[in-house]
């Protein structure tokens, strides 16, 4: 099996990284932070014995040989950028686990038939840059290389600027035949710590559609402006937001709405703001309630800007459909829990992964872990060493079944 | 009379430090736009023979002397810092009226018995510095030095540092004895526009209080996060922006209620906010009406924190109660714009005033003018040539008949 110390130096040494007082991570996607991560990542596998490419959207990959490499890797991995306020575990646990896995085979001098692959997807947390797992989306064709390299930050700089900067923007061309793709993750959620389970078998990931919503009132003095004769952009925003929430609410079971990030202009005291610009994020494991959402969504917040007078500009900027994984890779994950005597049990992924777009070229798993009470995107992210190894035996396990035949 | 085009076109190059695109104004309080600002009212008040002295918290008075100079001094002014996208008139009108006056008295060779000033107030907006008056506050003792300098803006720069940077925080005790205080101002209101109306013969100006209040929840992953164990910081604050609203609806007529400022932490997208900080500003001409606002205010915010189950740290941060201005100097105001044969009302200001503070150890009273559409902490303030002229004018009598007995 794994090496459970092992796997937590390198958690805790990469978490130092953007480390924060509270104990989190904050490395956000193109960061310098961000490319030291990658730096010692290479170094690491490097010294592993493997072979590291980037690709143009600065993914990377490293091989370990197969017998036979001329076939496609099976690939794992997830991403190491974070949250503003994120964890040490959230992405750099499925990076990680990966190395350990090549490290482990290593360990025991296991040939496989297939290469193994330990991967890094750039921007996966869409904090940064919008939309999520853009570099993953490229490499599956979801989106062009040209509109990932063009995604923009708050302040305007782009992937393809950023990638350049930090030295990953890679040689190779952005996708390639992998055999199967497995993915490692903290749960972020808070089932598998409530039913004391240590294994979550990924069944299925649930779609998002993520918004952008810009309000255009009239700045005015907070003084001398009548209410009535007020277009006040952030109270109209605001009643968007208990709106998004009630429509979170009324579409039961398992419906998630969230307003994330929101600006005002000109932000003063004594101004009526002018103008509020804002996300909304929504989320349903089914399509016809996502897309039932989605048309709440857009009448209730029609109305209000009509009402209150205010200009509106309405974006969807993304939409990723509930994903189904690949049968063959959940079974191999369920089969490894079950050999290993874990406790288990299948699991829809609340959250958004890179294996959710290499789904759709490769056969794709995920194995699931718990995380303190379900805590993730904060810095009190926690999960426990032995719940980490369990995941990375599972992962191993999978890989080996897909590996070698 | 006044010059109509000199003070134009003082009060457009004056606009030009810190011009904006959209014809507005950018110049917050002590940044080096500020000082650039201060400069050149310098050197125009030097060149109209005046004598320069700078207060501690930044104050300028520009002294023209008068027959007896041990008389305290009628004095005009306003303030020449502007909001984020604020307009070319908001106080810089007040102050280059001050300047105008006294280049009309030097046309005319005519000698007061009193000293006569054009001052400028230090970080009147409240914008960079809350709360708004502060550097009149302390001229007035209402707040003290220590206070006034160590006000600090979002990044935690003190009025004190910025001061000592631009090269403003002078030798003078901050306060002497003032024979009395005029100031012109913008209405920033629609009231003089709606009704035809020249000059507003400023009465009173109406109470305010400025809140601040921190919201705390809980940061989550917007995904696997289910909506019933969401701890939302913002979405607590959507609820009480309405709120605010609504208390500033059913204390009508005059209640004015206002959320201008507002931020999301750590605003990302796909995480729920943990904390929320976002100000408040409420005003009203009856004080009693005011405190039930304020009794108002405090019930829901803490009923909607408590429900919610989030931390609230509530303060109020500034209290200006309503401010009845002096009857003499009110009747100066009046009976000036009478002999002159302009168009007048009785009004109230709605906005905050360095003579609200000034007014509490002189006798004080204020000029209103038009403004375009009642429009003003906006870049498209406008107001009238004819306008400015006409309260110049009113300044000019109201000050001779103060400063020449
Ligand atoms: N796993 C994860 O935090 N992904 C970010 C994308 C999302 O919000 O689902
Ligand atoms: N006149 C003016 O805009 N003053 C700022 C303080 C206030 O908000 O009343």
């Amino acid at each position: 099996t794994t090496n459970e110390q092992r796997l937590w130096d390198s958690l805790m040494q990469m978490g130092e990284i953007g480390g924060t007082e509270k104990g989190g991570c904050c490395r956000l996607a193109l960061t310098d932070l961000d490319k030291q991560a990658r730096d010692l990542f290479t170094q690491w596998c490097e010294e592993a014995g493997c072979t590291v490419r980037v690709d143009k959207m600065g993914n990377v990959f490293a091989r370990r040989p197969g017998k036979n490499n001329d076939l496609p890797p099976v690939v794992m991995g997830s991403h190491i950028d974070t949250q503003p306020t994120g964890g040490k575990f959230d992405g750099v646990y499925g990076v990680l686990s990966g190395l350990e896995v090549i490290r482990t085979l290593n360990d025991h001098n296991i040939e496989t038939d297939h290469p193994v692959e330990a991967s890094i997807w750039t921007n996966e947390e869409g904090s940064r840059f919008a939309p999520a797992m853009v570099a993953s989306g490229v490499f599956a064709g979801v989106f062009d290389l040209e509109y990932g390299l063009s995604r923009a930050d708050l302040d305007g700089k782009t992937m393809g600027e950023e990638l350049q900067r930090i030295g990953y923007a890679g040689e190779h061309e952005v996708g390639s035949p992998v055999k199967a793709f497995f993915e490692a993750h903290i749960e972020q959620g808070p089932i598998l710590e409530e039913e004391e389970t240590t294994i979550g078998v990924v069944t299925d990931a649930q779609g998002q559609r993520w918004y952008e919503v810009t309000l255009t009132g009239q700045e005015a003095h907070a003084g001398p402006t009548p209410m009535l004769r007020r277009k006040d952009a952030l109270l109209g925003a605001a009643r968007i937001i208990d709106e998004v929430n009630r429509i979170g609410l009324t579409n039961q079971p398992n419906a998630c709405s969230t307003v994330g990030l929101l600006q005002v202009f000109p932000n003063s005291r004594n101004v009526i703001p002018g103008e509020v610009f804002f996300t909304i994020d929504f989320r349903h494991p089914n399509d016809e309630v996502l897309s039932k959402m989605d048309a709440e969504l857009r009448e209730v917040t029609a109305k209000i800007a009509d009402q209150m007078g205010l200009q509106m500009k309405f974006e969807q900027i993304w939409y990723s459909p509930p994903v189904p994984f690949d049968k063959g890779c959940v079974d191999s994950v369920r089969q490894a829990a079950m050999d290993a005597g874990y406790s288990h049990r299948d699991i829809v992924s609340g959250a958004g992964h890179d294996a959710c777009y290499i789904a759709r070229v490769a056969p794709t798993g995920m194995v699931f872990v718990p995380c303190e009470n379900g805590i993730s995107h904060n810095e009190e992210e926690n999960a426990k060493p032995e719940d980490l190894h369990a995941g990375c035996n599972v992962l191993f396990q999978a890989v080996l079944n897909q590996a070698c035949n």
